[in-house]
Formats: C-alpha cells, structure tokens, sequence
C-alpha cells in the first residue's frame, strides 16, 4: 500500500469518529489501521472491529500484544473466530488458538475442518434448542437461558431428541404467541428445511433466499444439528460469489481481496494468464488469416469490413454468454434446458443477425451512393458482408449460449466462458465464416 | 411459453408434492400453474405461495374467482401485496385493493407511492415498537401482543415517544435478558442506524451488510419511523442488483423477468439496441481502414495480425472495466480514488502488455524460423506489432477503468461501461495505433 500518503493525516488526528475510520480504511496501511482502531472510543471500537471483514479482524489483531489481542477474540462467535484464523498466517494460528476458552476452542477446531465455500464452514455452532417434552413455559425460560452464551440468533429454537437429533422447528414468536402449558412438541413444525455440512454456499444461499426463512439448520447424515447458517451469513456469500462470477466473465481471475486491497503485483498475476492465453488463440486468426492472403490482396476492400465482422460475433456472444452464466448461477436454467436454450437462441441470433446484415448492406449501399467508394459490383460486396454478418451473430449467440453449458457438463465453473473468451472463439469463426462467403459471391466479380 | 408442453403430464398427475412444482414452475404456463397450485394440499400450497416471487403469486391470483383471491392475499403483509400490486395489470389493481381490509390497503397505498427501488419501497410498515417509559416486562408484553398482528420480525423492538420519533432500539434477545423492573429507556441504545426513505435499494442493503443487523428502520426528515427494512429483502436486491449488473457488463439491457421466462421476442428487443450501436461504432473502424488501405495493399501481411491486436486492446479493457464496476457497485472505490485507479492500471497495462508484446514478437520470431514466413524485415515486423500490442494493451486498461469512473461522473449507471463497448472502442484505437506504430517501424522496409 504505497499509495496511502495522502490519507494519513486525518486519522492521526485525535477525535477519530468510527465514521471517518471506515472511509479512510481501504487506503491505509495495517500500522495506520491499528493507529486510527486505537483512537476510537471503546463502545465505537467494539462495533467497528465486529464488522469489519476477517481479512480486517485478522489485519488489527496481527499488530497487537497478545493480552490486548485475547480481549479482543473473544468478542467473537465460533464461526467468525474460524474465518479469522483461515486469514491468519499459518504459523500465527496455534498462538492463537490458545487465547481462546476451551469450549470455544474445541468448536473453532472442528469448524475448520470444514471448507470455507460448503454450509459447515459458513455455519454457527451455537443455536437455540429445547425438548419436545418441555412446555412451551419452559421452552421460553430455557431459550432465555441460552441467549446468555452469545447465541446469534433466538428466531428459531430447533427441537431434539436425545442424540441430538433434529424433530422440527418452533419460532420463538411462536413460543410467545402458545399457551404457556401446551407441549413443544405439539406446536413444533416437523418440516424443517434443512442442509447437509457439505453442501455448497451458493446452493444454501439459494435456499434461504428461496424460502425466505431466516436461518436453515446443517444436519449430517444421522439428522444432528451441527449449527445453523444465518441470513445475515448469507447477504455477504450472494455478493461474495456474484463478485467473483462478474470478475470471470470480465475475463480475470477472481480476486482474493477487494479491488484497492489488491497489489499491482497480484493483479498482473490475476490477469495475465488469460491475457496470454487469449492471445494465443488469436494465432489461429493469424494462421487462417494468412490462408486468405492472395485473396484479400485482390479485393483489398474486404479488410475493411473484418472487425465490424468478427466483433460483432464476439458482442452478440458476449450477450448470450452473460445471460446464460447468470440464469445458470440463480439456479433458473439446468443443463437439460439445453435444447431449449439452442432453440431460443438461434431465433434470436437468426432476428439479431439478419438487424446487422440489413444494416451492414445499408453502410455499403450508402458509402457508393455518396462517395462511389465499392464500384459496381458494391451491391455483391453488402451481400457477402450481410451474410457474413448473419452467420456470425448466429454463431455467435449458439457459441455463447452453449459454452456455459458445455463447461458444466464437463463439471467446471460455466463462469469461466468469459466475454473475452467467447469474443477470441468468434475472431477465428468469424474471418473464416466471411472469406468463405465472400469467395462464393464475389466470385468472378471482385475476386 | 410455447415450449412448456413436454412437462405438462409431471404436473397434471395427482398427488403433486411443492418440490415437483416448484421444479416445473418456470416451464409451466399461467393455466398450468394455477392447476398444479390447486393440486397441493393446503398447508403446501400456502407455503408454495409466500415463496414464490410477486410476479409469480400475480400469475396465480389472475387465474383465480375473486372469492379465492381474497383468501390467498389477506396471507401477505403489506409490502409484498404492494409489490404484487406492481407486477399485476394496471386495470386489475382498483379491483386488488378492494379485496384488502382497510387498515392494510391504506398500508399498500402508501407503500405505492414510493419508488419500486428505494428504502420506502421495500420496506414493511409493521414493526414492533415501545415506549421509553415502560418497563421490560411491559414492553415484551406489548411486543407479544403486536407479534399477533402478522409482524415480519419481532426481533428489534423501535422505542418511539409520542410523535413517533425514533429514540432508541433494542433486541427481543436484550428484553428478555434484562431485569424486568427496569426502564426500556434504560435498555435502549440511542445509536441507531436508520436510513432515509428516498434511499436506493442497494445502498440500504449494503448498510445492512455491513453493520450486519437483522433489519434497519426507515425514518422521514424529522425521524419519524415510516417502517423496516429486514434482511431477507436484502437477499433478494443483492442478487437482483448483481443479475443487472452482469447482463450490462455483456452488453444487454437488463431483463425484467428470469431469462427463461423472457420470450423470444423480448430478448431480441433487450439485446438488439447495444448490438446496432455498437455496429455503427464498428463504422468509424471501417473508415479507419478505408484511410490505411494503400498502405496495407504494399505490405499485406500486416493485416494477418489485425484482429490479435484489436482483441488484445478489447481483452485487456474488459477487465479493467469488470473489475472497476463491480469495485463501484460493492463501494469498495469512489470517484475521488480516480487517479489511484488510474496509476494501478497504467502499471498493470505497461507489465501486461509487455508481456503480450513479446508473446507476438516471439510468434513472428518462429514463424519466420520455421516457415520463412515473413522474410528479411521479421523483426522489424516483430517490433511493429509488439510496440502496438504494448500501446493497445495499456490504452486498453486504461479506457476500461476510466470509462465506468467517466459515467458515474455524469450520473449514468457505470455497469453500462459494458465488455462489448470498451471492445468496440479499443477496435477503432487499435487500427489507429497499428497502422501508425507500422507506417514509422517499417518505412522504407516492407512499406
């Protein structure tokens, strides 16, 4: 972070207010950060450092002593205590462990046993939980209880049977609303949505937001609760995981960190591989190109109209692309929609195509008539440059559409059919689809 | 949906579970929900319909004698009838709102007269409130009792005083650990977060992630509380926000419903108006080439390496303008860090497109080892299309990160800096830089 000279000044002065530290937080470096978190008052530092990201957490707690790091810590759940420590640098991470009480310890160990994207690694270990035996009456008094042990949420009390397993679910607005005499049992609902551990965030986000419910329990194979997935855990995976799929199609590989935090150094890395990679393919346009040379030095005129070709390959596959990407992600398209997609797609490619051509012919048209640029035989040429058009947006819309599903079926990320990708596939597409077609009607005429 | 036929036998089946319908939802027709919607037993059906998105729940009502309707409407609480309002046809709405009691079609007009985007539109006017002077044991007495009045969450109770003005906040969880003898004056915080009513949707779910609270009240200019705003509707903005943002980045006027669901000839109106300008910016390229076309003729092997460096330029603009959007969109960067972005990407731009420049350096290099491909001026050649690689590259990054900066300054939606429009700029930069990087490179040798 060299570039944060110019921010420094207003976080050494005195009077710090939460407000003005979160502004200037992108721009300084780990001292300043520890610097300005100091100059908070207490209730303030609290709240900040609670909401500060784990890569933050871990960034204030590295600069500190160890007393004064243990006080933090333990403000935190067990499930934010294992985010902070995935941040932490490896050989940091027994010390500290060991500033933890043990319970909480034991509960941050098992948690990292998980991967960081599945519902075990997002889950909180602490729920809510009664008896279906208990009364309403002391359901409540039980949850109350239990909302002294820094709980995260009491909206759901999950009720269970003697090895933990889960029997169904009662808000605690349901509790309040019961006769206090009536059994748990009888105003429990039995059925629970729940998730296994290993379940994909994404897929958990879904399944939130699809019932709008506030939280979903994890259960393992035996139905035991093993903690719970908070909405709130969820608004950051949606935003997290749309972030990385907009990095991909944009052609990057998804970065670590948010754009600022990120090193020049770490972006060239995040962005050269594809660069390279894409450049690469375009040496096939090289090489089909330099096949058409003799051609294209006859009718020289043909050059001229290559990009608006090829690109306009690349943009309508960059729009199908995105589309289908996106679809995919939100869980409303499946691979056996496929045929459905092909279809809708070549209608639409077919209508977009034949938009182009009309308008490409239309430029050529207009160029003769106003400044005689093409010569007689203008009217062949708008022909052979609006087919070729047609053929590329055609193409272009399949190839877009397509991929995402290719790559899925092949079980990778359908996100990584960037723009640049498709757009580098139809380059090549496109210079062969319009020599061919210009060789067949320009024949005998222009060349 | 014509092409919903081959699913219609699953739904027409007796004994339909909520999972198969919901499976076959998005291919069924309006008739055909309504019939698999009438099929599920009724607890189900009740839980098939709150899930289910307004436009959705609008589908099914249509359908519906009006003595049904009613049932099913009086379900909802105010907010999601005033969305469902929106997405119904405007000569159908007088007749909706005649079928609601009278408090909660006042609701409903009220929330009508905000913007579908912004905090007062998304927000539920019911929400659980005190007043300072209670006690705590009064206070949950009171939140119990309003919880039997379809409260969305009773989770945060709003102390007012007697013009309804906000004082303080304080949690279900902190009145039940509280003593109940004490003041809920006393248990209160005063600092609340609130947001104002005009506030637009993504900002007030970015606060709510933030501060990672469970709902955030919206209050008028003199902090009046107008309603909440919970996190589950946040769930649903960050991932609609995100689904616009990614179909701009690709190039298409975002969609108003699931792609699926979009006919075919809404598609081609959403992605036909980008691909006509962005063809007739393809003009200016062919004018471009019209200019150098003299010069090309004489040394017809520039033009093979046309399309590599127009894409390169294309590539490397789509991620830098990617990532600065959703940098934006997230506000982890604002308009005041321009000239940091800036400098990133100039030295991103300059390490990037050395490291392309000599990848086609290298290719020309071994063609003309191999193949004798280019003859006595290779690396002149080479070092024609390495020093346009390079320009184009950095001019690339360069456009891509400004161009999102440049529309947030004018009050235009940064996402519309799409992939397909830095491409179609950095085409027409990138014959420009070509022709004239080769007219001085290569004078007197291969031109």
């Amino acid at each position: 972070m060299v570039e944060s000279a110019e921010k420094t000044e207003d976080v050494e002065g005195e009077g710090l207010t939460a407000e003005e530290l979160r502004d200037a937080w992108p721009v300084l470096d780990s001292e300043e950060r520890l610097e300005g978190f100091h100059l908070l008052p207490r209730d303030d530092a609290e709240d900040f450092f609670l909401e500060l990201s784990s890569r933050g957490q871990a960034s204030v707690l590295l600069g500190m002593p160890t007393r004064e790091r243990r006080a933090w810590l333990r403000l935190l759940p067990p499930d934010d205590v294992a985010d902070l420590c995935a941040e932490f640098p490896p050989d940091g991470r027994g010390e500290l462990c060991s500033l933890l009480d043990d319970p909480t310890r034991r509960e941050v160990n098992a948690l990292l046993a998980y991967a960081e994207d599945e519902a075990g690694g997002l889950m909180n270990p602490r729920f809510a939980r009664a008896r279906p035996e208990m009364t309403v009456e002391e359901a409540i008094r039980y949850v109350r209880r239990q909302a002294q042990d820094k709980l995260e949420t009491i909206y759901y009390t999950y009720v269970l049977d003697h090895e933990q397993r889960l029997l169904g679910v009662v808000s605690f607005r349901e509790l309040l609303l019961a006769p206090g005499d009536k059994l748990v049992r009888d105003v429990m609902h039995e059925d629970v949505i729940t998730v296994p551990e290993e379940m994909d965030q994404e897929a958990v986000a879904r399944i939130i937001a699809q019932h709008d419910i506030l939280a979903v329990p994890v259960v393992d194979a035996e139905r035991r609760v093993k903690g719970i997935v908070t909405v709130d855990d969820v608004v950051d995976v949606v935003e997290t995981e749309a972030t990385e799929d907009i990095q991909k199609i944009g052609g990057t590989v998804a970065l670590d960190a948010p754009y600022m935090q990120t090193s020049v150094a770490q972006m060239i890395k995040k962005r050269a591989g594809w660069l390279m990679v894409l450049l690469v393919g375009q040496m096939f346009t090289i090489s089909a190109l330099s096949l058409y040379q003799e051609q294209f030095a006859t009718a020289i005129v043909l050059v001229t109209f290559l990009p608006m070709i090829i690109s306009s390959g690349g943009n309508s596959g960059s729009q199908a692309t995105t589309l289908v990407i996106r679809a995919m992600a939100l869980g409303q398209v499946r691979l056996r929609d496929s045929w459905r997609i092909v279809r809708r797609e070549l209608v639409s490619g077919l209508f977009l195509g034949g938009l182009l051509a009309l308008l490409g012919l239309a430029r050529i048209v207009v160029g003769e008539w106003l400044a005689h640029e093409y010569g007689s035989f203008y009217l062949d040429l708008g022909l052979a440059v609006g087919i070729s058009l047609l053929a590329v947006v055609m193409l272009g819309t399949l190839t877009g559409a397509l991929l995402p599903l290719l790559l899925r079926a092949l079980r990778f990320d359908p996100a990584s059919a960037s723009a640049p990708m498709v757009a580098t596939m139809l380059d090549l597409s496109g210079v062969l689809i319009y020599f061919n077609v210009a060789r067949v009607v320009l024949a005998g005429k222009l060349l």
